[in-house]
């Protein structure tokens, strides 16, 4: 018998202990924290973009590390300058000239009526406190004549300005961008303490699917959901990914394939097979030899995102659809795994647009809409992004963008505000 | 003598032949174009992310590749339902099943009053058009009764409804994202054909500059724009890094590095050394080795961003502050470069907000003014993020995000709605 009795209704029940979206990322990072042992590494500054930095990084320095000049010019007291005027100019003797990269002793300690030669970026000499710019200046032999009288520290870059020494440069949990790395580099800092990657296994399973690159033999399909998956957890930049090729429904090959797989991994994610339906082989797998954390969550599409615990390690399940599989990853693995490192996602690209179309939601559930994008060139209107089929992945990379609904709205009306999240695939190139 | 006489005479005379910032890019592709030889290679999908397309990609089969069901139910021939009742039942005979895999022809050709029990994902099998779901339908021994008329395709994937042999599935010049990934996937196509990597040089000057890790002695400091630019380059995705160590200002020195350089890379890009002003060693590298394209540009802060030639070659000269470098590579390389690809950077995160404290722009000139958000809980609000020195790397690091004020707009006023550019480095967590 392939199909149990009244599927529909086992199914039902089986699904009506489903939790909110909150509830699972926070089941999820329980899990997360109690299975998954932090550590700290060292990387150099320039392979640690996206990294997450595992302790707070003060600052050893001053930045800039000293005062210097802002400007071409000259440096001078800026006591000497009091009253100086076109008409009445104060005369300074020129002593000696520094460029970035001289030592601040190089000309000496500045003592009454003298000045020093500036480049921009140059130390300030000792005893001189602020910069003539040249356009305030003219120099006559050995000397210079000053027309504007200066305040302390005009035209100076002072010493800690920019970061203070002892100042937090950089949070723990901040993953790091390319200024976070510049910021490193100006501090002197060759390498960065971060956490160590997360080592995630993906493994698709399903008697239906074939390798890309293989031959397709009918009523068989590729194998595309776990690129998919894999990429995204790439691209969070401090994930190394295990991809396994696609196990066929059969409880012990996935069983196998797990526990193995598992052994050189933080956490699982499996693709496929989540449905109680026919081909539970990855719940049964759980059944036989882990724990539930969660089985299904209110969430449209992804329903079937599952959570198990295999040998003390997480065991996500995600279908085999890629639209299902894109919103489970986003809305449950994707906060889950970076609240671990206590940080959070990047901001990603959205815009406000007025919905032209009713967008609706399922009471209790969050969904994530795909939604297509118009303008009438002073403003966007949004609607449902419709096609035969919601769970194609034409919906996401012809749709603009998507809509969260939170569960205790029932939808958005014509005339609404609402905010769109941008697939970064599509330019806002609407008609 | 280590400046020139009247260096800001000098300095206005030079940059007086300065050119728009879509002048520049548009220089700049030209300059490309011609000096950089476009050429395609075939790499695994599974490596492709953020690389482009070099042809267009049309879908080799249909997605899904076969009618198959929708849901787990009865594949009938939907001529058989008519006039189906809760209360005149239609009888079917369940022949067969056939579950995701199978292949079409397991269970032969539907015929009269047939039915196959069906997995959400099994193919149709052949004289089926529509799928019965469980709901609407009671097992009786080897018999079903359908309860409700059904339409032909009622629940059933069409081949393809997703995309269709033939169709356009990814144009030349696609930077390719996630989604692509798992298209390709879909497709069976196991390596995409792309552009082959850009190699960037970037070689970094300045007497001044120290390598981090290294002792700071007094008056230098350490080199830290060649990192930003580094990473930015290497974040866009499909740019390889060469970055070299500091180079002194001696003009020789600079020379010989940026000559040898480039035997190996696409193009060059210099941080540091040019201001007209006392170390404009790069620009003699130019003026004695090469042509010029432009030099300076209409940009604030970025004014001294630069295009020259070598052995045929792009030489792009940014400032040696990081703040002006990032601008001037926003400005102009990164649009320049995505360009010679027939590509476009990808969407950047922004939002709308009020002007509150007036944003001033030079006349003339396109402006990145970095900006600080609050909010009311209603609304967002803008003002200029003021530091003492708008060079500071911390003006990137604690402001929100960055507005651009085109050249033919003298500021924005208090009310006004503007555009906010968000740095991904802080979260919009605003007062």
């Amino acid at each position: 018998m392939l199909f149990r009795e009244k599927p529909g209704v086992v199914m039902q029940k089986f699904w009506s202990k489903t939790i909110s979206v909150s509830e699972a990322v926070e089941l999820a990072v329980k899990i997360l924290k109690e299975s998954i042992e932090l550590k700290a590494i060292d990387i150099p500054i320039d392979r640690s973009i996206k990294m997450i930095s595992s302790e707070s990084i003060k600052c050893p320095i001053d930045l800039p590390p000293y005062n210097n000049s802002a400007v071409d010019g000259y440096a001078v007291r800026s006591i000497d300058t009091i009253g100086a005027t076109q008409l009445n100019p104060v005369k300074l003797r020129v002593k000696c000239s520094m460029d970035t990269g001289d030592p601040p002793d190089k000309c000496g300690v500045l003592r009454d009526s003298e000045a020093v030669e500036v480049g921009t970026g140059a130390p300030l000499p000792e005893g001189a406190d602020a910069v003539v710019m040249y356009e305030d200046s003219l120099k006559v032999g050995d000397y210079i004549e000053v027309f504007r009288q200066i305040a302390p520290f005009d035209n100076v870059n002072r010493a800690g300005d920019d970061f203070k020494a002892g100042e937090e440069a950089i949070s723990e949990g901040t993953q790091l961008t390319v200024f976070h790395i510049g910021l490193l580099a100006s501090l002197g800092l060759k390498n960065v303490r971060v956490y160590r990657p997360l080592k995630a296994l993906i493994l698709p399973t399903g008697s239906e699917l074939v390798e890309p690159g293989e031959l397709l033999q009918l009523g068989k399909k590729y194998s595309s959901t776990d690129y998919i998956v894999a990429s995204l957890l790439r691209e969070a930049g401090f994930i190394k990914v295990i991809k396994l090729s696609p196990t066929p429904d059969h409880v012990e090959e996935v069983k196998k394939a797990l526990l193995k797989g598992l052994e050189k991994a933080d956490l699982a994610i499996t693709i496929g097979g989540s449905s109680i339906g026919s081909r539970d082989v990855v719940h049964r797998v759980i059944d036989s030899e882990g724990l539930w954390v969660f089985r299904g969550v209110a969430l449209r599409p992804g329903r079937t995102t599952s959570l198990g615990l295999i040998n003390r390690k997480p065991v996500f399940i995600l279908s085999g659809n890629p639209v299902a599989a894109w919103a489970g990853f986003t809305a449950i693995i994707k906060p889950s795994i970076y609240k671990l490192y206590r940080s959070s996602p990047p901001v990603e690209p959205s815009i406000v647009a007025t919905v032209s179309e009713r967008i609706v939601n399922v009471a209790g559930y969050r969904s994530y809409v795909r939604v297509a994008l118009s303008s009438n060139g002073l403003k966007y209107f949004v609607k449902p992004y419709m096609i035969h089929g919601s769970s194609y992945l034409s919906s996401i990379i012809k749709a603009h963008g998507y809509v969260v609904i939170p569960e205790e709205v029932e939808g958005y009306d014509v005339g609404e505000e609402v905010v769109v999240q941008l697939f970064t695939t599509r330019h806002l190139h609407v008609a």
